[in-house]
């Protein structure tokens, strides 16, 4: 893997974390931060961590952001300074910028002025949180396309000891087992003959309805 | 399946987009916010919705809290009304009680408080977006365990005809394509003649090492 | 006596009378204080004073907390720093957590989170107060049980030069005196024979309804 | 007993406890403060409660303030307040002021001004659990002089069982057993056949040497 | 002349200025602020003024925005406002949007959002003004080229009585006389006879260096 | 030219931007701002810059302030400041003080005064702004008098070609064209076998009304 | 006496201590503060008072001000308000303008704008005070010349008794007695037989060093 | 004269003009204010300045109060400040403490605090001045008495070469002539031939309608 150099603006909640991981996955990050107490929290974290107003073009040209792979701005609740924080940043020639956007506006005008790509994490994650609620059994999912789903089923004790071909999710609902997360490691593909325990986790593809069926006369 | 009934506390960005998720998926929900504006905004999309301070056990039993399935504490920034709000949903009997934390410390207190469940949102969409980030192609993904992945690849121009058996990840990297989303339908465990186009998305099944591997000298 | 150690933070009107009086008791205490002027003025009445955030782990551990036999918490106005230091205390294994709590929600919430001892000294002295008010010879009182109580009533100029059997509070009233404190010094069990003078203090012990008797009938 | 009428201003946390104690005790009280919420919440409790600035002398002529037996300021944190609170009531004829001081300046003033008591509450529950936490098995505490203390000890397992002639506090230690507080009642003047149990509490009277002895070497 | 219609954002100094010479010139001009006062004091100027957040895409749609022929975001120091209004305005699709800047970098972020014309009032009056404190006797001027100008200078008292024959700019400096603002009229193109008298007002068109000859020379 | 020495009081948008145009004319600028940030930012740009507060008649004096040519007050939003350094600077001895007024009142107040020129920046830009945008070609203007005027005017590409004598304005219309300004170069009072081309800019001079009907006939 | 019509803008300490005496001199007063509990509790005791903000010319128009005799700027603290009224006040014709002034500066503002009179109440209370405090004896004085002037001084215990004859002003110290306040009355022109007692006040006329002397030898 | 020692708490606009006054009178003056600007700008004009808290018993005896002859409490609008340094002054033991109190109560609290004079300087200076306004001739007076008052009255054009016996104001109105005040020099106690001229200042003495009457019918 090609180690990348990413600048994130703005340490907050969001921006600590995807800097952390980012550093996790073995790439360098800058973090740059207005509050003096948070930059040097995160110090120890990332390769550097400075205090600087990133809509200030001079600064961030003798911090050489011209030269980052890419710039995430993750600004936590001040939409004026991620809106000029990026025309700094793609006016500086940043190849890929990546912006967190409060709301649709916010998100239109990062758009208009260039921005790679937008994230709103907080309405993301409020859905794929609402998703885990209404199903119990769910711990996670993506979605594949506008009907088909795959996702993470926790087996309940009342299965306990079934196989794969008594609970037969493809006949009966459509949907076929991708993977079992056992405890002792994960089944890819599993066979008729595989049994499910107690905590086990299933991963199911199928459509929204044929996963709901299933999870509602089998699982649930 | 079976309509719910939640309370949401917190409207914000994370709060009101798993509402209105909540009931794009058929459920009720009642939302309690301190701020009239946000209240009256949401007023339409919701079941109910009310001014309250929902730390005011008077106040939630006159709403019958305690007949709600789930109660989400989505509040913003206010450690205190958090906390506060999550030991009267207790008191009262809410079956189950979700909230999200602003810290690590935060969701201490919350889970010795007897909270059902607490959620990172901005910390785990850091994560999320870090992953995006690192891996060009990447679109999403769930990990089913601490080595295996399920990843959604976009195919780019230049694979644009390959087969699956050109391609050949189990034989050359050992992950497995679970699915392939096409603009004329998901193709669910295609087949070797199975040809990918561009804008296609493969769905890959595979430790995070294989899946490196494959995305690294195939797709990136 | 063995000398204890004894952790208190926050040094207001409270925590800073229960510092000195634990000091006077021959104890040690390290003081806490997020304000640097309140730290500097407690400085040489006790053992250490430090200026320090009591909701930052690490700052705990590097002051050693674990190994004070004490911690109290006796945070102004600041619930959720009440509640943060609770469980931080609690998680580096304090062995005895003492906090103050403005309300009756916050006094469940400390307790749930472990706090071994919740005090309400506004409450507590309010109802104190309340009764010295409303007995106007009354100096003080501890209850024994839900019906007895011991009080310290003064002896009005009127009474002067009455003997206890001329009183005789166990004959007509059921209630005893076990002390009367005079300039002199203090007797204990006084017989018969004993004088009252103005301004001497007697002890007395029995029921509610006796002493109200006694008090009404007698000195007030 | 004489129902008495008190006006208490300043209804926060000693305020409102003094005045629901005040009521408990069969008396009269009007509350006043300037947060109308505050009012509100006191309304039901209290015999009149209104929202007045009582710095203003046409207010409190208003109410009749001069046939109140007593009037306690109960002000928060505001000294000016307090203290123009004060000068008025005395102004007004009100026969008995009692005020709660911020610190001994504030309490030097208040008396000057001819309020008939100042009281510290803050400060003297700071001592009151001071001695709490010094000694684990003290409950409470009266002191009768600058030596003498009646404390209130709890029984701990150890001691299960024995007789007070067994324990014999006064030939051991000089301290005398006033009476012992058993589930089934009080005990006025043990003999030296009754025996404490786990749980039971002991009522000592004695010198402060002779109780802590006793406290260290027979109960702690 | 055919009558416009103009929305004008923000009615502070600049944005009232602009809307009262719009009426003048016999347009109609929507006033929009958020503060009612100020509203208010306008509406009898105008032909409508309300008051109303104009980042809000529904409120500018129940304005009937699209049908105005020109929208002026006079916005006085709310960047993240002024930038909103322009991308919604943009977005209504209201033909001609015109909007203030308060520095380089917000003028940047506008026309990259598609405004189609951004004004920089400050600055460039600072720059009017300069020429005009630099020069006594200017009173006011436009750049005709990066060389050429126009400018009117008053004539003072010393030159009263001369001829344009005598003075002859286009002989001795190149540069010519356009007009000469008399009490009596404003002659055009003046004749070699015309003579200036204290307090007329020539106007002179030639180059830079030219114009500061003659007004230095002749003129100053 | 003779070199002049001015004071700025205020380096805000006006103020700076005013600074940076005496500069470039060739000028003394002496930059005084409250702010120290501003002061350090224009400290390159001016010949001197400091912070100082300009109501204080001793820091004026101990600047040499009487020595300077003129001083021009064009601080912000503060009209008590303002006021109070015109005072000063007049009672300095200040030959020339020009002053921008927020309101007709804060005008007439500095005139009062002995402020030698009031000006209106956003007042002032307001109207010109205005006029530009109900004349679309209009790029700028000078009022000669109450009649007659001087513009800009862009040459739309549906004229491309046409002579001076095509247009004739003169004769049609009774304005003159002065100079028109082509990329090659101005031309003054150009004959009537030049041509216009797209972009070209005409200087006209007219009566108002000429103006307007040649410009809606002709060139709109 | 003609009754007179006076306005005073601002009910501080000043400004209401002014109207009332006014008030009791026998003439009519109209009271404007921006302050509405100011303008309630004066409202019975001035000719009319009006909540009203004294800087808006429309607002004293409708008020009739350029009816009044005289209009009193007793404004606190805001110098803006102060110095914009007074030129309202002068544009709109009131005969006579008084007007409270913060600073030198300040009052040179005023004076400038026209204001009639500028007064100093605080500077000068502080030196009236001032000599009063150096001079135990002296109770109010007024200064007749930059040489003489007339002081009220009262009669120590120690002169009882004297006649001024003994006592002898002009003989000894130059200066004469120009009256006696005696509890039965005032002698004017007092005689050589006229006998002074304590607590009698002397009014005495001469130079500062003749009073001083007769002061610090005689009385003091 | 004995030269004293006072300290001045309070430099605004009353203590600073007091300190400065005292120190032109002789004496020495030790001013304290929280506000380091003032104290600076005081430095000069004292014989001490320090920053200093008041209410701070200690940092008073670290300067040696005790040694004053005179404590001024002229703390500007904060009423606890100036109560609790009253306290500490008179603690201290300071022989005279003067204090400036802002309203009745105020006063009333100083004066039981053992303060020996309250001065009230923005309320008399507002009498003073609308006896000044009321009278137009009046330039300054003292109350001897409730009956009698001494007044300057500057003396109208109108009467210039008047004599004394012309005027005859004891005759026709029973007040008589102090002194007159000619630019030449005083004349104590005027004969019948001196004259008056404009813009003399005639000092008179009688009771208050003898000098209205005068003041009105031959002065005004």
């Amino acid at each position: 893997m090609k180690k990348k150099q990413y600048v994130v603006v703005g340490l907050g909640r969001f921006g600590s974390s995807l800097s952390r991981e980012l550093m996790k996955l073995g790439h360098e990050v800058l973090g740059i931060d207005l509050d003096e107490e948070i930059v040097n929290d995160m110090s120890d974290e990332l390769t550097h961590s400075v205090v600087a107003d990133a809509t200030d073009e001079d600064v961030l040209k003798s911090l050489g952001i011209r030269n980052f792979d890419c710039a995430v701005i993750a600004i936590g609740d001040d939409i004026q300074s991620s809106i000029l924080t990026a025309i700094v940043m793609k006016d500086l020639g940043v190849s890929q910028v990546v912006a967190k956007a409060l709301s649709e506006l916010h998100g239109k005008v990062l758009t208009k002025l260039g921005v790679d790509r937008v994230v709103y994490p907080e309405r993301d994650m409020g859905i794929r949180v609402a998703h885990q609620l209404a199903t119990p059994n769910l711990l996670d999912y993506i979605e594949i396309s506008k009907d088909y789903t795959i996702v993470e089923l926790s087996v309940p004790k009342r299965l306990c000891g079934y196989s794969i071909q008594q609970l037969d999710p493809r006949a009966k609902y459509g949907c076929s087992v991708v993977a079992i997360n056992k405890r002792t490691g994960v089944i890819i593909a599993p066979q008729a003959g595989d049994v499910v325990n107690e905590n086990d986790i299933m991963v199911i593809i199928g459509t929204n309805n044929q996963i709901n069926e299933f999870e509602n006369q089998v699982i649930g």
